[in-house]
């Protein structure tokens, strides 16, 4: 199984290149885990393990799925060393970093463009089908996002109504990579476009708001969808 | 490991009843976590996420534990395509699926009853033995529906006492199923058997609210201990 | 891989030794898992889940991410009939477990020391680097509490800041034991000593409240920050 992982993932960019693309993707993960840790008032050590989950977990997901064990985060220093980074940053600068909030959630669109390209790729490597492939793309994409909010005891912003489109640009990116493969033609360029694809699609969907519907007549029921009873009596 | 694969459960039951069964539980448990996704007002990208997770999360947590590498869940299309047949209808029909609520209890049921034993069956082949076996059976079976509930930020039902029994159908398939392993007398019909009686079980436990005892003199205090005051603090 | 787990964790202690100290540790996380799920009131059988999650979560992800599936929870029949002893203990005693919390808390402490030790240790003998392995073997000691509070629907305590040091303790055992081995010095008697200083800090930071700072001017902003309006909007 390790074998096959010289294939198509080394060949999309040189080594380098890619590690430090994927630093990146870690990076303002990590950001925003330790955002969050740091509005649910957690402590030092708390905002560094939310900011390791948010920026590792997803990978970690992917590599256990795929038996790439011990996973990447686990083997490569700079993998952990990152997040703890990003922590320390936002223990000392978090106002400034608020302020930038802006600049945060561009590069979180670049790392979930990043990722669900990668994630994908590595999946394919491994052996998984093309489907597969693409689901857990997205998994690595945005599984720590939903650790994240588990663990600060929110419900994943990932999966409400009222959150600007981010599964989609994702999938759009895994699928187009997927594609790519089928037809043979996944070069260093083709997951580059893919990778800005989803990049662009989630800027756009933070630009303009875009929201995916909810169920079938649900827009009259929201208000009291909302109250906080029923996660009371859940 | 892989190898022993080939064992009792390839014989259970041919391996086209078997995945009929499997697509058929994957489908209910499904339908309840889209149905949870819908009354927690998710966009339609989070009720296929949520009916991902129920469907599929105690199959792949049981693999990852086994080293069943990637999960069935990854490799057979059919398991992940199902799930997104079941949100759809979900996502349409929720107020005609919530009016059928009990004809959706009796299929979540059902697959209970089937998971506990193949999961359990499952897990012994691949060489766990027989205790763990049957705890893997009713993680198998119990899993997806904890997942669920933690990803909707609410206490998981299987947890609390005001729910009727749900894990005691699945520990009694598995116990038979591990005693017939046991005593060398695991047939399809047996199996049949150990499923029947946790599907039968859950029917009557919902038929007549039966419920497990909390702890020692719980029972004067219950009514300061649903306040929400403790998840508050936590 | 399997094989180099003949290695230090071989030498530290007789397997008798070992085995009784890991029981202990589980038997003492069990009862945190059984005395939260009373708190949360669950019923008998969420009482023996939580007990057995809380006690074997930690290591389970370890097995997991090191490759040394099935985990020694799922191989060992000890590791998984303990924590239910612990829950039967709560769900008759809880009363009088609740009085003695402090013993409880002691025993806690010697598992928090204890499992960052034997996690650590196991991570390098399945290969990983020392970073990953201290990382690890943090996990190992907070990875079973951080699911007890995620499964209860709670603020994980481990990252609250109005909490006493939890991780710092480990995270010094795992350090110390990260630098013996690094120095080739790992000896049973340096491992008991890396075990007893985490728990002795374990015990004076329970003693004098040690707490870690949080981010940078927090502290003027905290009782709106605790407010449950967060975690409501999440």
């Amino acid at each position: 199984m390790l074998g096959e992982n010289v294939g198509v993932l080394q060949q999309l960019f040189s080594p380098s290149v890619q590690h430090t693309l994927d630093l990146i993707g870690i990076f303002v993960f990590a950001i925003s885990g330790a955002l969050l840790a740091v509005r649910k008032n957690f402590d030092v050590f708390g905002i560094a393990m939310l900011a390791e989950v948010t920026a590792l977990g997803g990978g970690v997901f992917r590599d256990l799925v795929i038996g790439a064990v011990p996973p990447a985060a686990f083997t490569d220093l700079g993998y952990f060393l990152t997040p703890l980074l990003a922590a320390l940053l936002v223990v000392f600068l978090h106002p400034q970093v608020e302020r930038i909030q802006t600049g945060v959630n561009v590069f979180d669109a670049a790392g979930l463009g990043l990722f669900c390209v990668t994630g994908t790729t590595k999946a394919y490597d491994y052996g998984l089908n093309l489907t597969a492939s693409a689901a857990l793309g997205l998994a690595t994409a945005v599984g720590g996002g939903v650790l994240r909010d588990v663990l600060a005891n929110e419900v994943p912003s990932l999966l409400r109504w009222d959150r600007d489109l981010y599964a989609v640009p994702a999938i759009v990116g895994a699928t187009m990579v997927v594609l790519c493969i089928h037809y043979d033609v996944l070069t260093p360029l083709a997951s580059g476009v893919a990778a800005v694809t989803a990049f662009v699609l989630r800027l756009l969907a933070m630009r303009f708001h875009w929201r995916a519907p909810r169920a079938w007549n649900r827009r009259s029921t929201v208000r009291e969808e909302q109250s906080p009873a029923p996660s009371r009596h859940g």
